[in-house]
């Protein structure tokens, strides 16, 4: 089918070169006109900008947006509620907050526009992988855009089937769901993240343990130099811990064991901080989510305020005048 | 080869039995006669006790013990000990805690006998899909017993090769390391259970925020009916957080979305505690694998005496009279 | 001075008597008339609706709410901007969500009409004891304020002076400041909850360490059957971690050291919650005091559902049938 | 009465003097004769070695090693051990392990001595504000003691008595316990701290969120400048969180807001971590006094290996390019 792709950054690129591969005719706007120029190579239409793009689509028009989200997502959202028409779509492919979408959603009704969010995974393997997508919004909407889903989405491929799946939703085993209305997508995919980062924490504090066996500060007889490479590796096959991250690590650790080229900087985004602030509006302990979240805001400072204030405490009770020390790289 | 195998519950006699296929010969011992009969039935060689299982094996002796950890594989190994040459082997195939290797390979050293810990992941699926070893022990005499190992192994399978995966060690892409001296193999393994705690908990925590999005205590319009078992097989296709643990999570969820048949009463064993006393000695921060065990240790109380202390203490400052309610079961 | 007190529970009342005692005039009201001829007995002029009370007081009029927050405080807080006149001002008292107070000053400020936020810590002690306030406003409205704060505040009653406090704002030492714009009162005294339920979880934390000393899954060598109240009247008394907290604790204790009157079923309020928001806010680890917000969500559950998952995936991978077990009351 | 001092650092002369000012003799030696000299002047018998302070002292000898755990006091027990003789009693009032005080009990046992362990809590302000101490050992030898405990426990002092506190052992009140046998003493203070790792993580912790509510990374009109030095002092007073803690804080506090004296670095000791040890061997959850344990390690790093790998699974499944930082220095 015909449909319009705006945010033509890696993820928004590669959709667009997945859904040409499959024939959907795609036409394309960017802010970069060389990323514009870039997939018209590749067989798509490029549109000038948002008012081009939507003459060039036949009602009932989709429009999937595939921006960062906040300011940008949500401007070029309201640009489109204003050149789009009744019956028209548009997709949120991108990473919102699911209560924005909700928002967005009912005032777009209001103009008579349907609104879809899909969580995309996938990343830059999406491309020839695909991409698993959970969507949320009206049932019709969800089955109108199918063809675009069942083209984005990896298909069985070569895993094994679930045993005793019976009755169930034969799109998921495709790699997408309609996961409910407007915001499960997204919920669904925030979700995802939150236990993404709980599974990378995982395996970073289990190789950390790993890694500091060696350590100095451990009695000789009890240490160990162990092959942070080839334990990844092992792990990959028939272990309990297997996993795509595992596969990823490996990788990682077959170039360098030392991972010398990372800083030990963590970034995080909003899916992971919304995890949190939903199981607190729930009420459901997430510990492991939440200290994952931690780890990476610490990762990112020297020290703390409230370290500064344990060393502060100690001198005043005890007389200790902590060490001069600035921190030590541990593990390198 | 030839070996002797003691312990035959589900591990031992599945190993046992994988041996076989490949044609080694296997000498069987276990408390059970039953047991052991079995064993006899598929081609092994029954021994009535440990003096006829080293009577029936060849010097060089390797005697493989899967037993329980603690007190019956101690007593085994001591009791082999008496039994056993000066160089024959000893391998304790259980979830022995890494010191106590330590501990035994010195004093059978002093015997003139070897000792190899072998940490085995597999469990129930391993017969056909192999088992994940990590060794340790002298390096003569892990290669003495490579033919062992190669055919418990899974193999490369239909595993995608590690790219850039080049000039380490070929036997961990067939799933089995030489970790180091006696010792590391237990602990590889010991830290290979506390990132599997790790990852299940996450799993875990994850679904229950998905799980009571559907709560009554939400806004209404806020709340999503989610379908666990199509989230849980959406994510074995093209997600980030794709796993072994999911697959079993998808299995499971396909049979009956609420899991109705578990309590929610979940054991620990040695290896996860003894991976948080690891984390300790090196000072390393573990967080999530912590979290991991201390939610098992909670799921087993109804309440703890902590948390009776905390009603005391705002019914002290404020007067507040906690809600008699006994605990309810959330997430049914 | 003379000022309008609306809610006449256990703060609302105390707080209006501690005003009268140093000869503050009060005009009150409640929804409940009982509420309303018990203070006027104590010598408050009772209100018949907030017409009434604005009536009954002099420009600019000064009116301090204290209810629930949330709906009726947010309600009532409407229903005086409409009945108030220009230079008025409504304080509240309650325990808002700090973003709330920014929200509703600029709104009442387009009304000519003034807000005070004041955080107030003391619970049913505070009547005696004082009140400990955190304010947040507007400069000269605070000053205006002031007998008032003054009076409810504990003063510097017999507790030792900070050594090297010089220079500072004399209020603190008087227990009151002026902590910022408005919204800043509300959010001191968030991070003062925040705090006291983490120092609530450590006491309650090891205070199950000790108990559970005596558990017969300890080896009997091991087990001491230890005296807890006797142990936290001991750390009262030249210990670091002596506090008010401890005290009540004690006090707890010393009537039923098994605290067999609590169920151990804990609530927790808006505080706690927005705490943890704002240290995601800003970014800041705040592990403690996250760990103990879930630790009272999980007290107030039979199980989770996530734990049930975690059963569901050992069986799946290892077979492990966990025992059927109902909770067990550990700690009793 | 008569007592042998062994250890003469800060609480080993402070306790010696504190002894003397009551009357007590005290024979004490140290490795550093300046030491013993220091105290030789404020009335003690200086010995040249443990041999003379053995002779020094009347049968039954009482001596009290005040010494840092580990080698150390291990070595000076049993040299001890060698030089005294049966119905003589050795007190450790240092910090060791509760284990080791069993297995040193039993030992001494042998030779007929007696073994008495003195948690001992105070830090610096011991001399004046006296000693919490408990106490761990056989009843009569505790006993005899006494005069030694009630010289240098607090006493009750100004700090009220507990309400309802009727019919239990009157020396918690003068603040000493004896806790149980042998070990419950160190046992008891070895919870102590860790409770104390945990109140002073939430403390850090909860003015680390205040302080970074004026970080630039929040909205402005969500930024508040707070006054910490204020707002320690005000909590001071009438609040719930009030503690000897928090007067230490603002003590700090006041001499400098930023603290930046200390650089974040802390340390931990033994204490912390068997306390989390001990958790794990009862099954008791213990999420925040582990998370306090774990704030320390990470302080002492610059970056964790964890972190590192955090970063490379970044990058292995989205591209992301971790930013170059180094750490930034928050909270100054």
């Amino acid at each position: 089918m015909k449909i319009g792709i705006i945010g033509l950054g890696r993820m928004g690129a590669n959709i667009t070169r997945r859904l040409m591969r499959d024939k959907h005719e795609c036409v394309v706007f960017d802010k970069s006109t060389d990323a514009v120029k870039g997939l018209e190579k590749d067989g798509a239409t490029g549109a000038a900008d948002l008012a081009s793009m939507v003459k060039a689509l036949d009602a009932p028009r989709a429009i999937w947006v595939m921006l960062p989200s906040g300011k940008i997502t949500e401007d070029t959202i309201e640009a489109l509620a204003g050149a789009m028409s009744v019956g028209d779509i548009i997709i949120d492919g991108g990473n919102s907050f699911y209560k924005d979408d909700i928002r967005r959603a009912a005032s777009l009704k209001e103009k008579g526009l349907h609104y879809v969010d899909v969580g995309t995974s996938g990343g830059i393997w999406g491309i020839d992988r695909g991409y698993c997508m959970m969507i949320g919004g009206e049932t019709e909407i969800v089955d109108h855009l199918d063809p675009i889903f069942k083209t984005l989405a990896p298909g069985i491929g070569t895993i094994d089937k679930t045993p005793d799946r019976k009755g169930h939703d034969p799109r998921a085993e495709q790699g997408y769901i309609h996961a409910g209305p407007v915001g499960a997508g997204h919920f669904v995919k925030m979700v995802h993240n939150g236990i993404e980062y709980g599974l990378m924490q995982a395996y970073a504090e289990g190789f950390d343990i790993l890694r500091n066996k060696a350590s100095t500060d451990l009695p000789e007889a009890q240490r160990f130099d162990l092959n942070l490479a080839d334990i990844s590796e092992v792990w990959r096959r028939g272990s309990v811990i297997s996993s795509w991250l595992l596969d990823l690590t490996a990788s990682a650790l077959a170039k360098d064991e030392k991972l010398a080229a990372y800083t030990g900087y963590v970034e995080d985004s909003g899916e992971g901080r919304w995890t949190i602030e939903a199981a607190i509006e729930e009420a459901v302990p997430a510990e492991v989510l939440t200290a994952s979240l931690f780890a990476r805001f610490r990762s990112r400072q020297e020290h703390t305020f409230g370290e500064k204030m344990l060393s502060a405490m100690r001198q005043g009770f005890g007389g200790h005048l902590e060490q001069g020390h600035t921190p030590v790289a541990k593990g390198d």
